[in-house]
């Protein structure tokens, strides 16, 4: 027996174990969001719950607790946004030690509710409780959509082209400054040190995709695009080649890159936490999809490569090939 | 500024926050449930969250996994059984240490879903996250009622009876038994073992209850008599007298405190985790409610005392009169 659980192995677990099925459940365990449909109408809820733990996803020495509590919000937000949902409702449980202090406590809640408002939801309930050692932050958060516009991570097709909405590798190279202690070092990398303390989902463009009805197959990239992309090849039963030359990068980014001796290709491939929208589309209407990303919120959707038959995720650096499934994120490893 | 957060503090801090309303929203932050609408019909939906924590919730070392699973699903399905709701959606967080063993696991959470199963509900979802030390397991549960009968805290008058729906203090009895290694003592003691580390939400008696539509106000019974109805005072702005002689109290629980050198009546007020239903009704109705719940379910609803105009919970005892308001659990004392 494996003396490491990994993430994938007990959602498997759990899937293969809960198989039942009610008449108004539409997707269960394995995508973004659980997915039933409502009472009447059109609608379906959608519902997502994820968990932060302090000294495993956060670090208290560097994370001011008013954009934790912003995060805590958004990495919740970024699921509804995979499933072109928006937003209603929210939860909190929040597991603290004793002593925490009341200060740091405010600024926590003041984060949080101004992150749920900024999404137009509002929190409705949850639960306060001691924990011995450590903060633990499980947020879930209700929403809802149209039901025939949602998007599952399933319809992935090989010929689709495949998309990200915005710079890759950003969050994990803010988090190697902040544990190098370097977040004050470069104005210029700010924007690495927002990425991963104050990440934004992408809940207008999620919906604004969606209702496009052009999109195949969309999730949100929390454990980095090479594990996240092999999930949904995995998913579809299909592979996809990833062009190095084409994963948009950015100028701070390959410049902290140099400062901390790091790669920044890693940093975009497996860094994880960027909770940018990953998305496929069939290859004729990637530039409608494209346009109209770029006119309605000035969002810019790059290519990245595209879904091929076979089965997992190649990198392609000029004739060099190389299988990078699942190198990202494994919250159990 | 208090060195220790009270669970009573932190929830209005938050609910004074997060004061903003949804059309929709029938309930906020505040009772057992929060409740709102669905898009069509008479149905409203409800969404419960409660988090277990390693070491201040359970006790690995007495508390076998399955009846951990068990547990963690019956202490939220208790807060769908106070609103007379019934359990459909359930989401799992689990957060655990690497090498927590796979045979604990697997024994989890089959506990888990066989208690899923029997409260009719289905595991759609879930996150499952690295923890530094210890288990953290947050649940959800999602149900639904008919809006004009859920019952909530509010409604509670003087004059009203107050019922529970079974004996008082046997999980809190089970729990020293545990924590002094004395579990397999007496084969008497086995329902204050399994009321601790099995304890039964009263859902099916929730929903006859609510459907009766003669239940004034309901919660369940998480931290203790003194507590959570002090809370229903609070909530009313009205008193409440409890009859110490009234107090559903079992043979074993008796014989238990007689063998730990604990009082009976202590642990069947402050004990907390009891899982039966706290509810009030008109004087005049309280007969006809107990005979309902009698004939249709074989339960037994014991009138404990009653909503008196004032503040506060007063236990009587013979002629002695004691504010006994609040002395229950909190989970950040």
């Amino acid at each position: 027996m494996a003396p490491h659980l990994t993430e994938r192995g007990l959602i498997a677990r759990i899937q293969a174990e809960a198989a039942g099925q009610a008449a108004d459940l539409v997707r269960g365990i394995g995508d973004d969001c659980a997915v039933f449909r409502q009472a009447g109408g059109d609608l379906v809820s959608l519902v997502t719950t994820d968990t932060l733990v302090e000294g495993v996803h956060f670090d208290c020495r560097w994370h001011p607790p008013h954009l934790l509590g912003r995060k805590a919000v958004a990495v919740n937000m970024s699921d509804i946004a995979a499933m072109g949902g928006t937003p209603r409702f929210v939860l909190l449980s929040l597991a603290a030690p004793a002593a925490v202090e009341p200060t740091w406590l405010d600024a926590f809640l003041a984060g949080f509710l101004e992150s749920v408002r900024e999404y137009g939801a509002l929190l409705i309930g949850g639960d306060t409780v001691h924990s011995g050692d450590g903060l633990v932050l499980s947020v879930t958060v209700l929403g809802e959509a149209v039901a025939n516009r949602v998007c599952y991570r399933a319809g992935a097709k090989p010929g689709d082209v495949v998309l990200v909405s915005g710079p890759l590798g950003q969050a994990a190279a803010g988090l190697t400054l902040c544990q190098q202690g370097r977040q004050q070092e470069q104005a210029a990398w700010q924007p690495l040190i927002a990425a991963h303390c104050d990440p934004q989902a992408q809940v207008a463009l999620g919906r604004l995709l969606a209702e496009s009805g052009l999109v195949h197959a969309m999730m949100d990239l929390s454990d980095g695009l090479a594990t996240d992309l092999a999930h949904l090849c995995a998913e579809n039963g299909v592979g996809a080649e990833v062009e190095g030359a084409a994963l948009p990068l950015t100028a701070e980014l390959r410049q902290a890159a140099a400062a901390c001796g790091a790669g920044p290709l890693d940093w975009a491939l497996t860094g994880g936490e960027d909770y940018q929208l990953l998305l496929t589309c069939a290859a004729g209407d990637a530039n409608a999809l494209r346009e109209l990303a770029h006119q309605a919120l000035g969002a810019t959707l790059s290519p990245v490569g595209r879904m091929v038959a076979g089965r997992g995720v190649t990198l392609l650096e000029g004739a060099v090939r190389r299988d990078i499934s699942y190198q990202g994120y494994d919250h159990f490893r």
